[in-house]
């Protein structure tokens, strides 16, 4: 059993010494972690693919985006935007009383615990997205890792924390830790400020109870579980040759193990979507992440196969060998009002390359539909045409009410890790609405802090008057409320 | 008993035409309340006096912060800086590989539930900070009233619900509830996406547990306990000629039911500070402000004055009267060695007028007696001086890390509500460590949705290219990253 008490301290330890750290210097860390992974990423692969079964190709992408996005991180960190310093001058005019100089700015919220996931054993492992966010916003990290690439996980934080010792970050910044006892006695454990993770909805929920339960409690941002629905519409239908190969490719990329994967896709009936099961016929079986996915996926395919009024169109098979098991895509369809009436056996999301088609036949009810069926979801994404416009406004209305992320053409899978992405949603696609991917994700692990009245000497940085760091900051001088006196007229 | 299915419907069905309305009707709309807020004050004031025993000044106070508020939050709706609306443009070329165009603006959450405070009938009640901020973000609003304030709350709430139909708002955006059971059975209710509270550590624990609980969890920002620590240095101590006047008007200013009130002011062993019974006694007893607050201060006022080692500097009164209590204040003094050995018996909050005085031997000790002692604060405060400051600095440290604000010199209650304002802090402080006043607390009620290749007639207005809305947007062209290359020189 580990003894999880001189981590949590050794973390502990580290939170001020490494929030002290100039941006240029804490940048210039994370992009060693970069180069270094790169450096490394070979050898990496090859114990990813023994340990996952996902292709050198993927994986090799996986690298390129773990190196990527710290980097991107790095690029943040040195902006400084993110801090969102705000300064108030004193104004003894104010409008609603004379107020004094205050100023604000984000800092760390401290240790942060993050529960690798299986199906990214690079991009969200061990130095993966979260794993960025918080060294990039100034938090110790531990990372507990995921039992399905153990030695991965130990070798990727040898490098991370070489790379980081080499930088000359604070001991106690990086550390890994395994086991599920281990993961849960940190997260019960005081010093930790703010929780991370990403899975399952079941084991997400566990943890992010345990988190609100605390004596006091912290943050617990759990991405669980999605199933990313797809609306096409006649004239989608009838118009996009490479609808269907599409769709199959998303679906069985990665052995359609990723919480992106498209779990529904909503046709007219009677569109004609040429022939399914030719359109899987090629696709090679993919081993599935670790036996216990693999039984997962089985039992879940056996119990969609069985429920009623479900058509095969693409059977697709799941075989056994040496303990792993290997599946080809499965697709079915079923009619709308067999969905709504076996929704508690079919609306689960079934983690691996199996879809479900469902055929609607009124396009002026799915944005009922997709509100009552589709409550919380990662994504949502619709295939139109330009005559549709004028037509799915409510639909997409309902679409970015319940989702995080809502897309026009395309295929929801292969998040692109930009300022601009939003990779979380209304539970159960996570705990909170924040996102896990892209830069947004930083806010997570910060809190903010006003300093009132202080001299300049004891202002964090950020906030000083000269500007050190020479970050953006919103400054509103004395009487500087423009806008106000437009609105009111009054005060 | 309160059927709130009917309530929470209503708030549901307002939510996305309340969320379509324009920022500057929606702007127009929270001016239309702070001009009836104000239209209406001297009778809003005398209905308060009587239901809660806080004076016409500072009622008068209050209102024309509550309008206020108002306004800011108007202005923060028309300069749409806290929509953080980002625009990464597609890049083929894209670091970590080709990426699509991918807008994300922050969106209202839906429904919010807020639980009104007893302590501020106006700031923290029906027409306060959490209610104009979760307004101004787009969200449908639900009132629990504080049952110390009934028809006050009424009232308000007709006054609110007035000018927002004046101004065209849509049916629905703002319900006033009143009793327990209908607070908690809302919190409860699949409708409500948000929580929010101001009141004491024991009930605002009690319903984040429930909201944590929920089978779809929901964020609950409650603002629970403070005991916001003063630390006074002996050049402090020798050179502030109105230390111990100060100290006493913030303690007993509206008899010390507020959050921020000081608890605790450290002193050094052996300093002067004259006569604190003279500087409380002209100090007139004041009405606490419902008979359990006035129970409660006093089972607690007792409890401090019969703790080992506590020296009675200043003994005040509590007299009842027609059931309710009124009291003067109340300062003791006690040795750091004996607060810390009976830290289970004094740590606790006191609401009402009552303070600590502790004696320090070593102010080099301090940072660390701080973060034993006081884990999580709205606020902290130092009085030093400007030989001090080299010898501060982890006092400030210390301070900053477990405390929402800082403030150097003066005294923590009198918040101001200005965009750099943060109050919360670490747990007990809030439950999160999210901020109720300023403009930051608009976050709190907003999520973040991104856009994949949408078409523009399809964008919300915020992240259209011709920015309809005039908000501030990030775009990031294709190509964009210049410090990047400067960072890795690899990528």
């Amino acid at each position: 059993m580990t003894d999880i008490d001189p981590i949590a301290q050794r973390a502990a330890e580290a939170a001020a010494p490494y929030a002290a750290v100039a941006p240029a210097r804490r940048a210039a860390a994370l992009v060693s972690v970069a180069d270094a992974l790169d450096a490394a990423a070979s050898d990496l692969i090859c114990v990813a693919m023994g340990e996952t079964g996902l292709s050198e190709a993927r994986l090799t992408g996986e690298v390129r985006r773990t190196s990527g996005q710290l980097r991107l991180f790095a690029e943040v960190v040195v902006d400084g935007g993110y801090l969102d310093a705000r300064i108030d001058e004193a104004d003894p005019d104010y409008a609603i009383g004379a107020r004094p100089d205050v100023r604000r700015v984000l800092e760390p919220v401290g240790p942060v615990l993050n529960f690798a996931a299986s199906n990214f054993p690079f991009a969200f492992s061990v130095a993966g997205g979260d794993s960025a966010a918080a060294l990039a916003a100034g938090c110790p990290l531990i990372v507990k890792a995921h039992s399905g690439h153990p030695e991965l996980s130990r070798r990727t934080a040898a490098v991370v924390a070489a790379a980081l010792a080499d930088a000359g970050m604070p001991d106690g910044v990086f550390q890994l830790v395994e086991g599920q006892q281990a993961g849960v006695d940190l997260l019960e454990d005081d010093r930790i400020r703010a929780g991370a993770f990403t899975g399952s909805t079941h084991v997400g929920r566990m943890l992010a109870d345990i988190a609100a339960a605390r004596p006091r409690p912290i943050p617990f941002f759990g991405e669980l579980g999605s199933v990313n629905p797809v609306y096409v519409t006649a004239a989608a239908a009838a118009s996009e040759a490479d609808l269907v190969s599409g769709f199959v490719a998303s679906v069985s990329g990665s052995a359609g193990q990723l919480c992106t994967k498209p779990g529904f896709l909503f046709v007219p009936q009677g569109a004609d979507l040429g022939d399914v099961r030719a359109a899987v016929a090629d696709i090679e079986a993919h081993r599935l992440l670790n036996p216990g996915i693999g039984r997962g996926y089985a039992q879940r395919r056996d119990a969609v196969l069985g429920a009623p009024g479900v058509r095969v169109l693409a059977e697709g098979t799941v075989r056994e060998e040496n303990g792993q098991r290997f599946a080809t895509p499965t697709v079915v369809e079923v009619d709308l009002e067999t969905l709504r009436a076996h929704r508690d056996e079919l609306l689960d999301e079934t983690f691996g390359p199996l879809s479900i088609i469902v055929r609607y036949p009124d396009a002026a009810a799915l944005p009922d539909v997709h509100r009552d069926l589709f409550p919380g979801n990662l994504t949502a994404t619709l295939h139109a045409t330009d005559a549709d416009a004028g037509d799915v406004r409510d639909l997409v209305d309902a679409l970015a009410a319940t989702s995080g992320r809502v897309l026009f053409g395309g295929w929801p899978t292969g998040v692109s890790v930009t300022s601009a992405m939003q990779h979380g949603g209304p539970f159960p696609a996570t705990t909170t609405d924040a996102t896990s991917v892209g830069t947004a994700a930083i806010t997570r692990f910060l809190r903010g802090v006003s300093y009132q009245n202080a001299p300049q000497s004891l202002l964090p940085p950020a906030l000083r008057d000269d500007n050190p760091w020479d970050v953006p900051q919103h400054r509103r001088a004395a009487g500087a409320s423009q806008r106000w006196g437009s609105l009111t007229g009054a005060i």
